[in-house]
């Protein structure tokens, strides 16, 4: 935490640097007012920042005892229009995200302690940046390459000739297997498995025969991984996981799938192998995706929902069971067994009403 | 193991003292029968204590060779009209309870090396009950504090700040996070993450920029966490889990959630962020839970089943699809993607047959 | 990989002898074409053994670069019909099998360096044949007995008195807790849980009385485990999985199950207490499994199916909600929680029609 926190011009000028430009925020109110922390409207207090990103909550604003609040320029006319809040307003096209950048400004990452923990397992020939952090009970194998910032929390595992790029952070007991690639920035969760070998077996006689799972796990820059996710190797190629892809938690992608650019997949989803995921998509949480069919950019998957073919057009798309009362459940399932029937008694009564009306 | 066994008057003794006089059993048969362990009812030899909870198994209950069988009033007065059967009878209205509190005492959980493991990397700064056992490989990290009997087992993780309650047992490869809270006699087992950040992310641009998850995770007392299972921190609120919760295998808890106590949930359950369950509730497996909604105090959720809202009043809710054989299912699901037009077609067929009637 | 390559005669050699006999190819080219790796029929170069399962992929192979190319007599006779392949074919009844242990042969897995690394935790009554690797970071408990050929990666954990047969390998951070067993040349992936307690509790008073979880996880030869995948011990019998499954990765087995001989399941299944599934079946991914029923041999389940009563007859059995586009999803979904109407409906048309056919 920042303990002694910004003035609001201080913390909207660090964002325009920080975005490059992109979030540009107009300030209605006391610019000088110092803002050390975030929270939410309800339990804000005067030295923190928090945020309307729904015009639901506009009464919640009201009321709101926040130093300052992040909001469209829409929720500001309507607060503007009620009784005067004592909260400085900091109107922005893009409220969540100027939120989230604020957030990062005033809660940096703690710094990690550079250089090689004295029971961290350090092969020889890895090569470790010296701005690197590597920490107790860590295992980095031969050949390895870790840049510039790279943090390594404790027990986390860097298998023979990975490379994880500048910045990235794997969390305690996050493993990497060997010849995987991580790109730069990336955020990986304790319990995260890259590069375990994919499903893939002949079967002969009854039995199953391995083959051998030759490829990697090639992870592009600011890619977030969620806890105890795994994503296997490939078989012969490689399984591709591009930039800016966020993943949550307990998510499992098989052998050489590709996750497009930008694609957020929340947790519990379950990928088979060899499906190609497009850029910008949004997967939601327990769907799963069967292998070997391709999903167009852009499409957003309800929860719970099995794609079982490719999706050749951008969309909205879902599938699941709605929920009853179980009563109502068990009669619904059975009638579910019988929809044939139902279909053939409807096309019987047709026909014996158009036979009537002869 | 208890190795010498007890006869089954300090048995039922025992059980009175530890449940608090709530257990009373009447003993049927030879009081001074010693016991050393509990099987089940087929395999059951003359020192082994079995249970009979359901009148299904009554038939293997008289056949059985246990030298005690636990069962509730109806059932031993149903067997005794049967042939006389060698077992003495525990007659007791929770039979199950009792056969629970049994096991535990027949087999108390072995006494882990109390101190810190020369192999342990503990901060100079933490606080470590003496009576704690900290086991090789572990790591606790700056102001952690661990209370008294602890068990950390090999290779558990708890990060700067973390508070665990006294009597908790952490398995090989849990991980706790920094400033999380667990409470006293929790069990956390093997690769379990408390406290990894949330999945929060706002739009710019086409990309997602990463919101802080600054909240932290507080379990209660007396929780069970099953292997594998995941619970992330808050974003800026803290995420809870009330005393008593009993959580299965491979679930996943999402930020901001809150989970009433003594709720049970099956493994592979997913739950999305500010999901608030209730008090006493049973889910069953594979559910998943949106986020942002609340379920009522002692509600049951099915297996597999999604919910999607709210749930207000408590009751018994289910909703997955039927399984059926593979061509069935082709043709059940081609009919609900035309639900729509069946029934507009049965809609027809009704205006039809009322403009007949006319 | 095998760096010189051998020649075609040699490997078919290697396989005749690997198979015993069971997989002889006919060789259609040159025997003397040395190869060195695998690769897919369109990446696949000179030096390449390439594979043809399924005809769809015919021309692929046509154009292939590939020294040589595996495939059945039909495809072959097929694509002799077509221009000449500078490949020469390896003709075979099983090519996909043929394929597998040709990459076995060319992709021999590395050999670990033997015996306990410095930074390993063995305990002094812990058995480890001479040929063992103990990595880095491991911890093999009391009693416990490792194998000839056995390789526990880096942070793998053994608990004690457990017992992993000959050449079986536990990759990094792998976990078999206390008393259990692994068979033969098994592979247990990272993150990885066998042994954990499974979830039993007995109602008493509105809390949940822990049943302890005294049995064990008996794994046989030849079995493959999944990373993260988690299989709990039994509360009285053992959880049993027989030699030959392959379990892929977040797969959750409950305490006392039982998995026969050569079944195969896909990732992200569940399988609740005491579920027994017959040898050689298929599970597809993220199907669930209730507990206390029983799968026939050689069954397959469609994935994301639920499997809520025992199965009699092998068969291909599927139960899951089509995907749909958002807003038809929505109707289906309100017209499912009218199903007991409609049907309720056409019985009425029904009765109405015939009262007319008077």
């Amino acid at each position: 935490m920042n303990r002694g926190g910004l003035s609001l011009s201080e913390l909207t000028a660090a964002i325009v640097e920080r975005s490059e430009g992109r979030l540009r925020a107009v300030l209605q109110g006391d610019s000088s007012r110092r803002i050390s922390s975030v929270a939410p409207l309800a339990t804000a207090a005067a030295s923190d920042l928090a945020f309307l990103a729904n015009p639901r909550y506009r009464r919640e604003a009201q009321a709101s005892r926040a130093g300052a609040i992040v909001l469209a320029p829409r929720d500001a006319e309507a607060l503007q229009q009620g009784q005067p809040s004592g909260s400085t307003f900091i109107v922005v096209d893009a409220p969540y995200a100027w939120f989230a950048m604020a957030a990062q400004v005033l809660h940096p990452t703690t710094d990690a302690a550079r250089g090689i923990h004295s029971q961290a397992q350090v092969d020889a020939t890895a090569a470790v940046d010296p701005t690197a952090s590597v920490g107790a009970g860590t295992f980095v194998g031969a050949g390895a390459r870790l840049g510039a910032g790279v943090i390594l929390d404790a027990g986390a595992h860097v298998g023979a000739r990975v490379v994880i790029g500048a910045a990235t952070r794997l969390f305690p007991r996050a493993v990497v297997l060997d010849d995987c690639t991580v790109g730069e920035r990336c955020i990986v969760h304790s319990g995260v498995v890259i590069g375990a070998d994919g499903f893939g077996f002949a079967p002969l006689d009854g039995r199953w025969l391995k083959i051998p799972q030759l490829g990697r796990v090639i992870i592009g820059d600011d890619v977030e991984i969620g806890a105890n996710t795994t994503i296997d190797r490939g078989t012969m190629g490689d399984t591709i996981v591009e930039s800016g892809v966020k993943l949550d938690n307990q998510i499992q992608i098989g052998h050489n799938c590709f996750v497009g650019a930008h694609t957020v997949i929340a947790g519990c989803v379950g990928i088979a192998g060899s499906a190609r995921i497009g850029r910008n998509c949004m997967i939601g949480g327990a769907a799963g995706i069967a292998g070997h069919l391709a999903i167009a950019d852009g499409t957003i998957i309800g929860p719970a929902t099995v794609v079982s073919g490719s999706i050749d057009k951008a969309g909205h798309y879902t599938g699941f069971f709605p929920i009853m009362k179980q009563r109502e459940w068990e009669k619904a399932a059975a009638i579910i067994r019988q929809l044939d029937d139902l279909r053939r008694r409807i096309r019987e009564l047709e026909a014996a009403a158009r036979g009537e009306g002869k």
